[in-house]
Protein backbone atom coordinates (compact mmCIF):
# COMPACT_ATOMS: atom_id res chain seq x y z
CA UNK A 1 0.00 0.00 0.00
CA UNK A 2 1.13 3.75 -0.74
CA UNK A 3 1.10 6.17 2.64
CA UNK A 4 -1.37 6.44 5.08
CA UNK A 5 -5.06 8.18 4.48
CA UNK A 6 -6.94 9.81 6.86
CA UNK A 7 -10.34 11.74 5.55
CA UNK A 8 -11.67 15.24 6.94
CA UNK A 9 -15.48 15.81 5.95
CA UNK A 10 -16.22 19.35 6.59
CA UNK A 11 -19.33 21.31 6.79
CA UNK A 12 -21.45 18.33 8.40
CA UNK A 13 -24.96 19.52 9.42
CA UNK A 14 -27.14 17.85 12.13
CA UNK A 15 -29.18 15.86 11.35
CA UNK A 16 -29.17 16.58 7.71
CA UNK A 17 -26.07 14.99 6.62
CA UNK A 18 -25.89 12.37 8.84
CA UNK A 19 -26.71 9.69 6.08
CA UNK A 20 -24.54 11.17 3.74
CA UNK A 21 -21.55 11.50 6.09
CA UNK A 22 -22.16 7.59 7.76
CA UNK A 23 -22.12 6.39 3.56
CA UNK A 24 -18.46 8.10 3.60
CA UNK A 25 -17.42 6.68 6.72
CA UNK A 26 -18.40 3.34 5.60
CA UNK A 27 -16.72 3.94 2.10
CA UNK A 28 -14.21 5.27 3.63
CA UNK A 29 -13.24 2.43 6.32
CA UNK A 30 -14.51 -0.40 3.90
CA UNK A 31 -11.27 1.23 1.25
CA UNK A 32 -8.42 1.25 3.62
CA UNK A 33 -8.67 4.83 5.26
CA UNK A 34 -7.36 4.91 8.91
CA UNK A 35 -10.57 7.53 9.86
CA UNK A 36 -12.49 10.24 9.48
CA UNK A 37 -12.41 13.55 11.22
CA UNK A 38 -15.63 15.26 11.08
CA UNK A 39 -14.63 19.13 11.70
CA UNK A 40 -16.00 21.86 13.46
CA UNK A 41 -18.75 19.31 15.16
CA UNK A 42 -19.86 16.46 17.23
CA UNK A 43 -22.71 14.00 16.08
CA UNK A 44 -22.63 11.51 18.76
CA UNK A 45 -25.50 9.55 16.19
CA UNK A 46 -23.39 9.51 13.44
CA UNK A 47 -20.13 7.98 16.07
CA UNK A 48 -22.57 5.32 17.29
CA UNK A 49 -23.83 3.99 13.69
CA UNK A 50 -20.12 3.77 12.86
CA UNK A 51 -18.61 2.27 16.04
CA UNK A 52 -21.14 -0.28 15.72
CA UNK A 53 -20.00 -1.02 12.33
CA UNK A 54 -16.46 -1.53 13.57
CA UNK A 55 -17.37 -3.33 16.59
CA UNK A 56 -18.68 -6.06 14.82
CA UNK A 57 -16.83 -5.87 10.70
CA UNK A 58 -13.76 -5.32 12.76
CA UNK A 59 -10.21 -3.17 11.55
CA UNK A 60 -8.91 -0.11 13.18
CA UNK A 61 -11.02 2.15 11.60
CA UNK A 62 -11.16 5.89 14.04
CA UNK A 63 -13.68 8.32 14.07
CA UNK A 64 -12.91 11.84 15.58
CA UNK A 65 -14.91 15.09 15.77
CA UNK A 66 -15.46 18.58 16.75
CA UNK A 67 -11.79 19.67 15.65
CA UNK A 68 -12.31 23.30 14.13
CA UNK A 69 -11.02 22.39 10.18
CA UNK A 70 -8.30 24.60 9.82
CA UNK A 71 -6.08 23.57 12.64
CA UNK A 72 -6.75 20.10 11.62
CA UNK A 73 -5.72 21.09 7.83
CA UNK A 74 -2.55 23.23 9.17
CA UNK A 75 -1.60 20.74 11.78
CA UNK A 76 -1.39 18.08 9.21
CA UNK A 77 0.98 20.29 6.84
CA UNK A 78 2.96 20.82 9.96
CA UNK A 79 3.75 17.27 10.86
CA UNK A 80 4.74 16.43 6.97
CA UNK A 81 1.43 15.79 5.79
CA UNK A 82 -0.21 16.40 2.58
CA UNK A 83 -3.33 17.55 1.39
CA UNK A 84 -5.94 16.44 -1.10
CA UNK A 85 -9.17 18.38 -1.40
CA UNK A 86 -11.65 16.71 -3.36
CA UNK A 87 -13.69 19.02 -5.81
CA UNK A 88 -15.59 19.02 -8.77
CA UNK A 89 -13.39 21.99 -9.95
CA UNK A 90 -10.35 20.39 -9.75
CA UNK A 91 -7.91 18.61 -11.86
CA UNK A 92 -9.03 15.26 -13.58
CA UNK A 93 -8.04 12.38 -11.41
CA UNK A 94 -6.39 10.25 -13.68
CA UNK A 95 -3.98 13.43 -14.03
CA UNK A 96 -3.26 14.38 -10.77
CA UNK A 97 -3.16 10.64 -9.30
CA UNK A 98 0.31 10.51 -10.73
CA UNK A 99 2.17 13.29 -8.40
CA UNK A 100 -0.18 12.61 -5.18
CA UNK A 101 0.92 8.66 -5.21
CA UNK A 102 4.52 9.62 -6.32
CA UNK A 103 4.76 11.11 -2.62
CA UNK A 104 4.95 8.69 -0.02
CA UNK A 105 3.84 11.27 2.94
CA UNK A 106 0.36 11.03 5.18
CA UNK A 107 -3.02 12.44 2.88
CA UNK A 108 -5.95 14.09 4.39
CA UNK A 109 -8.58 14.08 1.71
CA UNK A 110 -10.85 16.83 2.36
CA UNK A 111 -14.27 16.49 1.52
CA UNK A 112 -16.84 18.83 1.75
CA UNK A 113 -20.67 18.92 1.31
CA UNK A 114 -22.29 22.26 -0.57
CA UNK A 115 -20.08 25.56 1.03
CA UNK A 116 -16.74 24.50 0.83
CA UNK A 117 -14.57 27.79 2.08
CA UNK A 118 -12.45 29.23 -0.82
CA UNK A 119 -9.49 29.23 1.67
CA UNK A 120 -9.12 25.19 1.32
CA UNK A 121 -8.71 25.85 -2.14
CA UNK A 122 -5.70 27.46 -1.32
CA UNK A 123 -4.23 25.17 1.80
CA UNK A 124 -4.86 22.18 -0.46
CA UNK A 125 -1.56 20.67 -1.58
CA UNK A 126 -3.84 19.15 -4.93
CA UNK A 127 -7.20 19.89 -5.60
CA UNK A 128 -8.31 17.04 -7.69
CA UNK A 129 -11.18 16.01 -9.36
CA UNK A 130 -13.96 13.01 -10.01
CA UNK A 131 -14.87 13.97 -13.13
CA UNK A 132 -15.46 17.68 -13.57
CA UNK A 133 -19.60 17.12 -13.23
CA UNK A 134 -21.33 17.23 -10.78
CA UNK A 135 -21.08 13.82 -8.52
CA UNK A 136 -21.35 12.53 -4.99
CA UNK A 137 -18.66 13.24 -2.31
CA UNK A 138 -19.40 9.48 -1.77
CA UNK A 139 -18.08 7.92 -4.31
CA UNK A 140 -15.47 10.79 -5.18
CA UNK A 141 -14.27 9.79 -2.18
CA UNK A 142 -14.55 5.85 -3.46
CA UNK A 143 -12.75 6.42 -6.68
CA UNK A 144 -9.86 8.33 -5.38
CA UNK A 145 -9.25 5.24 -2.37
CA UNK A 146 -9.29 2.51 -5.37
CA UNK A 147 -7.20 4.75 -7.69
CA UNK A 148 -4.57 5.79 -4.57
CA UNK A 149 -4.81 2.09 -3.14
CA UNK A 150 -4.50 0.81 -6.83
CA UNK A 151 -6.99 -2.12 -5.96
CA UNK A 152 -5.61 -3.50 -3.09
CA UNK A 153 -8.36 -2.10 -0.70
CA UNK A 154 -10.37 -4.82 -2.10
CA UNK A 155 -7.94 -7.87 -0.35
CA UNK A 156 -8.07 -6.21 3.24
CA UNK A 157 -8.28 -7.58 6.23
CA UNK A 158 -10.56 -6.20 9.47
CA UNK A 159 -9.06 -7.68 12.63
CA UNK A 160 -11.17 -8.01 15.69
CA UNK A 161 -14.29 -8.75 13.60
CA UNK A 162 -17.59 -10.19 15.29
CA UNK A 163 -19.09 -11.33 11.73
CA UNK A 164 -17.47 -12.02 8.64
CA UNK A 165 -19.34 -11.72 5.17
CA UNK A 166 -18.18 -15.15 3.23
CA UNK A 167 -18.61 -14.34 -0.78
CA UNK A 168 -21.10 -16.08 -2.40
CA UNK A 169 -22.52 -16.24 -5.78
CA UNK A 170 -26.35 -16.52 -4.49
CA UNK A 171 -27.36 -15.79 -1.37
CA UNK A 172 -26.10 -14.56 2.08
CA UNK A 173 -23.62 -16.09 4.40
CA UNK A 174 -22.19 -14.56 7.37
CA UNK A 175 -19.64 -16.20 9.89
CA UNK A 176 -19.17 -15.06 13.57
CA UNK A 177 -16.56 -15.43 15.31
CA UNK A 178 -17.64 -18.75 17.37
CA UNK A 179 -19.80 -20.32 15.01
CA UNK A 180 -21.29 -20.02 11.40
CA UNK A 181 -24.68 -19.31 10.31
CA UNK A 182 -26.81 -17.52 8.16
CA UNK B 1 -16.95 1.54 -23.74
CA UNK B 2 -18.72 -1.95 -23.12
CA UNK B 3 -22.27 -2.24 -23.21
CA UNK B 4 -25.02 0.13 -21.91
CA UNK B 5 -25.78 0.32 -18.44
CA UNK B 6 -29.09 1.47 -16.44
CA UNK B 7 -29.46 1.25 -12.79
CA UNK B 8 -32.44 0.16 -10.91
CA UNK B 9 -32.86 1.29 -7.83
CA UNK B 10 -34.83 -0.35 -5.22
CA UNK B 11 -36.96 0.17 -2.02
CA UNK B 12 -36.60 4.07 -2.11
CA UNK B 13 -38.10 5.33 0.83
CA UNK B 14 -39.63 9.14 0.68
CA UNK B 15 -38.11 11.48 2.06
CA UNK B 16 -35.99 9.65 4.07
CA UNK B 17 -33.70 8.50 0.91
CA UNK B 18 -34.06 11.48 -1.06
CA UNK B 19 -30.30 12.52 -0.81
CA UNK B 20 -28.73 8.81 -1.09
CA UNK B 21 -30.65 8.41 -4.43
CA UNK B 22 -30.13 11.82 -6.06
CA UNK B 23 -25.78 10.87 -5.33
CA UNK B 24 -26.75 7.66 -6.87
CA UNK B 25 -28.46 9.46 -10.26
CA UNK B 26 -25.50 11.52 -10.25
CA UNK B 27 -22.92 9.37 -9.76
CA UNK B 28 -24.80 6.98 -12.28
CA UNK B 29 -24.68 10.10 -14.70
CA UNK B 30 -21.49 11.10 -14.45
CA UNK B 31 -19.61 8.33 -14.83
CA UNK B 32 -21.93 7.25 -18.25
CA UNK B 33 -24.95 5.39 -17.25
CA UNK B 34 -27.70 5.53 -19.69
CA UNK B 35 -30.46 6.14 -17.09
CA UNK B 36 -32.07 5.25 -13.69
CA UNK B 37 -35.58 3.35 -12.73
CA UNK B 38 -36.58 4.01 -9.60
CA UNK B 39 -38.76 0.79 -8.59
CA UNK B 40 -42.57 0.93 -7.14
CA UNK B 41 -42.89 4.93 -6.41
CA UNK B 42 -42.27 8.16 -8.03
CA UNK B 43 -40.87 11.35 -6.00
CA UNK B 44 -41.44 14.59 -7.96
CA UNK B 45 -38.87 16.11 -5.69
CA UNK B 46 -35.72 13.84 -6.72
CA UNK B 47 -36.80 14.20 -10.58
CA UNK B 48 -36.87 17.93 -9.95
CA UNK B 49 -33.70 17.64 -8.86
CA UNK B 50 -32.15 15.38 -11.22
CA UNK B 51 -33.22 17.08 -14.50
CA UNK B 52 -32.08 19.93 -13.00
CA UNK B 53 -28.41 18.88 -13.28
CA UNK B 54 -29.08 17.28 -16.62
CA UNK B 55 -30.42 20.72 -18.04
CA UNK B 56 -27.29 22.38 -16.87
CA UNK B 57 -24.78 20.16 -17.35
CA UNK B 58 -26.42 18.10 -20.55
CA UNK B 59 -26.11 15.10 -21.61
CA UNK B 60 -29.06 12.39 -21.95
CA UNK B 61 -29.31 10.93 -19.06
CA UNK B 62 -32.96 9.31 -18.06
CA UNK B 63 -34.76 9.13 -15.15
CA UNK B 64 -37.85 6.35 -15.12
CA UNK B 65 -39.98 5.95 -11.51
CA UNK B 66 -42.60 3.83 -10.71
CA UNK B 67 -42.65 0.68 -12.08
CA UNK B 68 -42.69 -2.64 -10.66
CA UNK B 69 -39.42 -4.07 -9.93
CA UNK B 70 -40.02 -7.57 -10.83
CA UNK B 71 -41.22 -6.04 -14.11
CA UNK B 72 -38.57 -4.23 -15.02
CA UNK B 73 -35.72 -7.10 -14.16
CA UNK B 74 -37.88 -9.96 -16.22
CA UNK B 75 -38.79 -7.65 -18.73
CA UNK B 76 -34.97 -6.91 -19.64
CA UNK B 77 -33.54 -10.14 -19.28
CA UNK B 78 -36.52 -11.34 -21.63
CA UNK B 79 -35.09 -8.53 -23.73
CA UNK B 80 -31.50 -10.13 -24.02
CA UNK B 81 -30.23 -7.97 -21.03
CA UNK B 82 -28.19 -9.07 -17.83
CA UNK B 83 -28.86 -8.31 -14.43
CA UNK B 84 -25.80 -7.22 -11.95
CA UNK B 85 -26.99 -7.35 -8.30
CA UNK B 86 -24.68 -5.02 -6.22
CA UNK B 87 -24.74 -6.62 -2.68
CA UNK B 88 -22.13 -7.35 0.20
CA UNK B 89 -23.09 -10.70 -0.23
CA UNK B 90 -21.91 -11.04 -3.82
CA UNK B 91 -18.53 -12.32 -5.07
CA UNK B 92 -15.64 -10.10 -5.27
CA UNK B 93 -16.09 -7.20 -7.95
CA UNK B 94 -12.20 -7.79 -9.17
CA UNK B 95 -13.65 -11.84 -9.30
CA UNK B 96 -16.50 -11.03 -11.02
CA UNK B 97 -15.71 -7.88 -13.61
CA UNK B 98 -13.91 -10.18 -16.35
CA UNK B 99 -17.55 -12.61 -17.11
CA UNK B 100 -19.38 -9.26 -16.70
CA UNK B 101 -17.31 -8.08 -19.30
CA UNK B 102 -16.89 -10.42 -22.02
CA UNK B 103 -20.88 -10.27 -22.28
CA UNK B 104 -21.64 -7.43 -24.61
CA UNK B 105 -25.54 -7.51 -23.15
CA UNK B 106 -26.67 -4.46 -21.84
CA UNK B 107 -26.62 -4.41 -18.30
CA UNK B 108 -28.95 -3.58 -15.74
CA UNK B 109 -27.32 -2.52 -12.23
CA UNK B 110 -29.59 -3.48 -9.56
CA UNK B 111 -28.85 -1.41 -5.93
CA UNK B 112 -31.26 -1.34 -3.05
CA UNK B 113 -31.49 -0.12 0.14
CA UNK B 114 -31.40 -2.06 3.49
CA UNK B 115 -33.71 -4.59 2.52
CA UNK B 116 -33.69 -5.94 -1.09
CA UNK B 117 -36.23 -9.21 -2.07
CA UNK B 118 -34.33 -12.65 -1.63
CA UNK B 119 -36.03 -13.30 -4.82
CA UNK B 120 -32.96 -10.37 -6.50
CA UNK B 121 -30.31 -12.83 -5.48
CA UNK B 122 -32.17 -15.19 -7.67
CA UNK B 123 -33.26 -13.44 -10.61
CA UNK B 124 -29.79 -11.47 -11.05
CA UNK B 125 -27.34 -13.23 -13.67
CA UNK B 126 -24.33 -11.90 -11.03
CA UNK B 127 -24.52 -10.93 -7.40
CA UNK B 128 -21.36 -9.18 -6.77
CA UNK B 129 -19.87 -7.68 -3.92
CA UNK B 130 -17.91 -4.05 -3.89
CA UNK B 131 -15.79 -5.77 -0.73
CA UNK B 132 -17.52 -7.90 1.57
CA UNK B 133 -17.78 -5.06 4.31
CA UNK B 134 -20.90 -2.24 4.82
CA UNK B 135 -20.06 -0.22 2.47
CA UNK B 136 -22.44 3.05 0.16
CA UNK B 137 -24.09 1.66 -2.34
CA UNK B 138 -23.11 5.00 -4.10
CA UNK B 139 -19.66 3.79 -3.82
CA UNK B 140 -20.67 0.24 -4.70
CA UNK B 141 -22.03 1.95 -7.84
CA UNK B 142 -19.32 4.04 -8.82
CA UNK B 143 -16.54 1.35 -8.85
CA UNK B 144 -18.66 -0.76 -10.34
CA UNK B 145 -19.31 2.13 -13.01
CA UNK B 146 -15.08 2.62 -12.95
CA UNK B 147 -14.25 -0.65 -13.85
CA UNK B 148 -16.68 -1.54 -16.10
CA UNK B 149 -16.09 1.08 -18.72
CA UNK B 150 -12.22 1.13 -17.30
CA UNK B 151 -11.94 4.59 -16.87
CA UNK B 152 -12.94 5.38 -20.04
CA UNK B 153 -15.33 7.30 -18.47
CA UNK B 154 -13.34 9.93 -16.94
CA UNK B 155 -13.06 11.40 -20.55
CA UNK B 156 -17.11 11.87 -21.30
CA UNK B 157 -18.73 14.72 -23.29
CA UNK B 158 -22.05 15.75 -22.25
CA UNK B 159 -23.65 17.43 -25.14
CA UNK B 160 -26.18 20.27 -25.17
CA UNK B 161 -24.59 21.68 -21.57
CA UNK B 162 -25.76 25.23 -20.60
CA UNK B 163 -22.47 25.29 -18.19
CA UNK B 164 -19.22 23.00 -18.32
CA UNK B 165 -16.31 23.09 -15.79
CA UNK B 166 -13.15 23.48 -16.53
CA UNK B 167 -10.40 21.79 -14.55
CA UNK B 168 -8.47 24.48 -12.29
CA UNK B 169 -5.02 23.34 -10.28
CA UNK B 170 -6.61 26.14 -7.67
CA UNK B 171 -10.09 28.14 -7.76
CA UNK B 172 -13.02 27.95 -9.37
CA UNK B 173 -13.87 27.65 -13.51
CA UNK B 174 -17.13 27.54 -15.10
CA UNK B 175 -17.88 28.25 -18.49
CA UNK B 176 -21.77 28.80 -20.26
CA UNK B 177 -22.41 28.46 -23.68
CA UNK B 178 -22.69 32.32 -24.79
CA UNK B 179 -19.79 33.44 -22.31
CA UNK B 180 -17.20 33.02 -19.82
CA UNK B 181 -17.58 33.44 -16.21
CA UNK B 182 -16.29 32.24 -12.39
Amino acid sequence: MTGRVTILRLCHRIPRDLRVTTHLCLTARALGADGLILADIVDKTLQEAVQDVCKRFGGRFQIRMGEPWRRVVKDWKVRGGEIVHLTVYGLPLPQAIGAIKASPAPKLVVVGASKVPGEVYELATWNAAVTNQPISEVSALALFLDRYFEGKEFSLEFDNAEVRIVPSERGKEVVSSNKRGQ
